[in-house]
């Protein structure tokens, strides 16, 4: 830990801009600067009482994402995978009624009038899949060039395709064949790809881990809660399963307690319906 | 123009790497390095009868772009939209049977059994927005930094949400609720939002075309359409179109005889639920 004189604001000006730079990267290189951020914090905290906007923006560079959803799965739990991963802490602020999400929209907050919203960094995100890009590239976990982000696209979109049809088999009047259907593509269309692409290799792409592995995990494990045994051909997948939930993170993102959302059951369709204003089940 | 002195294959062993290097970023330099392409192509020429694997690479490089899907719009058409503002050349097959995509699926050529597939550097690309993706990257067309790319990702998100809407309409049986409803959210939840972003900038995004912009055209185009005189409470929007337009490539592609495919008619819905074999309409 560094400390400073104490002594009037114009003799910071030469460390100001070094508190901004780290508080811009700070959570970029959370993990190796920790002990840095505990001294920084330090320094903060000794001269908060000194209205410096610099500083201000410092804290508030550094402060929590907030995710804007309903308290379930739904789109958002991608996002709250891919945040897990990549060690960013997060705030959750629930719709539980029209209102609020009339509100949020007539404040101007949703870009499209639609939820999940994540402020992040100052801004305000919409689209998850714009959301899950910006949050891969920003902590590294969208690959080293253009040909490996595209692999990594192909294989993002692929899965979140077969997890849009699982997200909403619960708001169909009649979701077994849809869940059918489910199944059969999952075991003729998507598994046999990334059974063979994880032939020998650990992760999907380039050595390492990427936003299509985070992906891959979160989607085999909703099948297996839908159809246990699903991964019984494909060892390679059940395998790469294995090795991901030791990662320290995952690992505690999966115990009780945590951020990670139930399976939805009746009083989350429920909810959605209220939220959301549905009249009945859409699909 | 250089030539090299005729001799035998070992001692082009230094020139080689050159004309590889050269091969690859061809496509993405094209514009300000056509003279340097004349000079290689009679370079290519001259050496044509030797058969250097290296060589032929090159060729295969910079070979045109292939799309595979039906004749007609659909999920191909912002694809033939991204690759026209960036000025790529492509040619297109056109599946006209369901056994022509069966064939392409057991040849293992499409990861998820699915169209659009473009064949470009290469690779066998799948997935609408992977495919855009690599193709805005690569020519420039995606933003100079993190906060850049998620602002085009967002918007091209919501974009695409709005085409994918009036995409479908044709394949319903009841298309007239569905495209009433694509008029109300166009007008309530996108146009207001593009109309705001065009208050002043020139293009959507960091002052530059982006394939934000590219999406925004296409789309409103499609919208006036179906909804004529839409675009009259949003003069932003009809003055960004106006710009577009002008641009020579795109300019070209309006043209009667290009490669963009008219609105959808009664003989492309037929077609495309031959190809895909689609017992009755799916929306």
């Amino acid at each position: 830990m560094f400390l400073l004189p104490q002594t009037n604001q114009s003799q910071f000006s030469d460390v100001l801009p070094i508190f901004s730079i780290v508080g811009r990267h700070l959570r970029l290189y959370k993990n190796c600067h920790s002990s840095f951020e505990t001294g920084l914090s330090a320094v903060l905290k000794l001269y908060r009482f000194i209205a410096i906007p610099e500083i201000q923006q410092v804290g508030k560079m550094s402060g929590k994402v907030i995710l804007h959803y309903v308290n379930g799965r739904g789109r958002m739990e991608s996002i709250r995978w891919l945040l897990t991963v990549a060690e960013v802490e997060f705030d959750e602020m629930y719709l539980t009624t029209h209102e609020q999400l009339q509100k949020l929209i007539s404040d101007g907050e949703l870009m499209f009038q639609q939820v999940p919203m994540v402020e992040i960094d100052g801004m305000k995100l919409v689209q998850t899949k714009a959301i899950l890009k910006y949050i891969a590239e920003k902590y590294n976990l969208h690959g080293k060039d253009l040909k490996e982000r595209v692999m990594i696209d192909m294989y993002s979109e692929g899965l979140m395709d077969l997890m849009e049809m699982i997200m909403i088999a619960p708001f169909s009047q009649d979701p077994k064949p849809k869940l059918d259907n489910v199944q059969t593509k999952a075991k003729q269309r998507y598994l046999p790809v990334f059974e063979k692409a994880l032939t020998g290799p650990v992760h999907l792409v380039g050595g390492k881990i990427s936003c299509a592995d985070v992906l891959l995990l979160e989607c085999t494990l909703m099948l297996e809660e839908k159809f246990t045994g699903i991964l019984a051909d494909f060892p390679n997948i059940k395998a790469f399963q294995g090795r991901m939930i030791q990662i320290p993170a995952i690992n505690r993102f999966l115990q009780p307690g945590s951020k990670r959302k139930p399976p939805p059951d009746e009083n989350y369709v429920k909810m959605v319906m209220k939220v959301f204003n549905l009249g009945s089940l859409p699909f």
